[in-house]
């Protein structure tokens, strides 16, 4: 039962999903910046939202409208988050999908909205009504909304999934983070899929494969007032519904965590101003939910961030953050590596090769392993290190 | 009933406090890393510790050292942490007492050992050793020990305060934090006053001025395995003692309390790489734990360091921020000021004169008040702004 990276695969790779985009300017200039992603089928569909007490308008109508577990369309916008925006704002997103309703003959109640940029400004819906309406939706048009939904993402993240020895596949698209904090960037992602699934196994599928892919990309449960995960099942692979307990349930969830874990790891190692990949793996914790926390703490240290930038392979502040993380430690049991090497064990220095040890960190894809020797639970966390662009980048953002 | 600070003024202002450092060679080159404060009375004391589950050696000593209330001096170092060192470092930390304590003539028991710098490392005690000896202590010492506890500082933080129609005297000497999030890097502070004090009252006086002081520029409740705020009353200024609902009680806590903001300003204005004070005044929280989780929050937050170090008046992400701070929050009633300067009105944009709004991020002590217009309760915290010399500072450590 294996799964399969399809080469050059996205949202649009699974049967029946169509996408486009365009210029409205709601960006600066000729950037791409509105999108729509269509299935000719109608979905089951779920979501997953953010849990900030501020919330965007186009979230508080995608979780009205996703409670009866159906969608046809989402329509998209990156420049502008449509975020603390009032009354307006909820009036502007319902229009958004009216126009894209309009626009693609479906009804409105089941197309969505999302959006991503600055938070404060109202959409500019002159544009957008125009913007539109120049759409083409075609089916390979996946990788022109990959484009459409990126803010200070240097490069698109898509990405698909078959299942070995069945039909099904599932697409996937993601817009950064682009941030060193991925929590407080706006993090979109749309998974689309040709199965057939039983809405119930979806929801929990979806929560499932979140946890161990994007949840560990952040810190403290911080999300954006914007952030949303979306997956949308047509049905025309024609396979008999998925549900829990069935024959492929379990291959549905182990492609959907791999397709959102490759997703997840792409926006961490695309983090504003980054140059490497830090993936922070916890052994030996008492329980899951604790080496997830100490996992997720770690990778958000801006200390050992900057530590990884520099190749200092300064064990101390690792211990130093394992210590104010939350969960019991007995420090006389901590081993500490990077890749292979061990640089601390039972929570004190030992001699290691110092040579060899800058030469883990100065990799595009660093390891730091923590074992605490309490337990059984692992967990591993992403994220990137913390350069002198990440401040240049976000010290110059809406001025 | 006022309060002045004492020009010049600092650990070794109040009556029978002498003080000496000298370099010992911990640090690199001539740089001075070793000192004592020592009075010449018996003294009260208390202190508060790190809640850091990995505590330092001397940490751990100090703890037990304080139970009964009484200390003589203090032997302080820079230059190593003596933390994540194990029996080695508990040793360690009880010969440095021990060397001290022969040198000034104290029992060792009352003396207390404080350590910052680089986790992991042992202490090089040959150099201790000869160190200790070379200390000469003075009744103007403590501006000496101010510089020797400076790690990535660039200023020393002392100050003195007396109170009006008294003549007591209470002195402060902190090092930084110099690190962007100061409760992961060392926080030493040393109190000294001639005032006669009693004990339990000290305690609580202590807890309360570190509370709106110290405590508001912290983050998460996160502190390194060293921090530490000790204070030490050796009543030679020949008060009554003063105790809770003792005449002086309310000037005495005014006065510690305002001596510990002072210094506490004083370490965030260092902040490393920082180019300005920032401060974040809540106002209209229904409770002030809610007020200082929001103030801690906001000041903290890498979005809004970077924005105000660039003079960005970017308020949404005060907006993001607030809404992940983890209290209740009514979006439609929350105001957001720059200075007077107001950005955002009932969660909303309001227009703002731009040019006006960068000109009040653009100074060395930057403002921003929230009101929730929820309640009563307000709290102030104080951070700085996240600059690229922060990282440059970060990534080369300890390499």
């Amino acid at each position: 039962m294996g799964i399969k990276f399809i080469a050059s695969g996205g949202i649009t790779t699974p049967r029946g999903f169509h996408a486009g985009a365009t210029c409205a300017g709601i960006k600066t200039k000729d950037k791409s910046d509105l999108a729509i992603l269509f299935s000719e089928a109608p979905c089951v569909a779920t979501a997953m939202f953010t849990t900030n007490r501020v919330k965007a308008a186009p979230v508080l109508l995608c979780q009205q409208r996703l409670r009866d577990g159906k969608a046809a369309a989402v329509v998209v916008n990156s420049g502008c988050a449509n975020a603390c925006t009032g009354k307006q704002g909820l009036a502007d997103a319902a229009e958004t999908a009216e126009l894209a309703a309009e626009a693609i003959g479906a009804p409105a109640e089941d197309v969505l909205v999302a959006s991503t940029g600055v938070i404060g400004p109202c959409l500019p819906m002159e544009r957008l009504r125009a913007g539109i309406k120049q759409i083409v939706l075609s089916r390979d048009g996946g990788h022109e909304l990959a484009r459409a939904i990126m803010t200070t993402d240097t490069v698109p993240k898509e990405a698909a999934v078959g299942i070995d020895g069945s039909n099904l596949i599932i697409g996937g698209v993601a817009k950064g983070s682009g941030m060193i904090h991925p929590d407080l960037a706006t993090l979109l992602c749309f998974l689309t899929t040709d199965a057939s699934v039983d809405l119930d196994f979806l929801r929990l599928a979806l929560r499932k494969a979140v946890e161990v892919s994007f949840n560990m990309i952040s810190i403290d449960g911080d999300t954006s007032p914007n952030d949303m995960v979306l997956i949308m099942a047509n049905g025309l692979a024609g396979n008999g519904p998925i549900a829990t307990g069935s024959q492929q349930a379990d291959a549905f969830q182990q492609a959907l965590n791999q397709l959102c874990t490759h997703l997840a790891k792409s926006i961490a190692r695309d983090g504003e101003g980054a140059t490497k990949l830090i993936e922070v793996k916890v052994n030996g914790a008492p329980t899951l939910a604790e080496a997830r926390l100490v996992a997720r703490t770690v990778v958000s240290s801006p200390l050992v961030k900057s530590a990884v930038h520099g190749n200092d392979p300064n064990w101390g502040r690792v211990m130093a953050v394992l210590g104010r993380s939350g969960v019991e430690v007995e420090e006389a049991k901590v081993d500490i590596y990077l890749d292979d090497i061990c640089v601390a064990r039972a929570g004190c220095a030992v001699p290691f090769d110092e040579k060899a040890a800058v030469k883990a960190l100065d990799k595009s894809e660093v390891a730091i392993v923590l074992n605490l020797n309490l337990g059984e639970a692992t967990a591993t966390a992403w994220g990137c290190d913390l350069s002198e662009e990440y401040v240049t980048i976000n010290s110059q953002y809406t001025t």
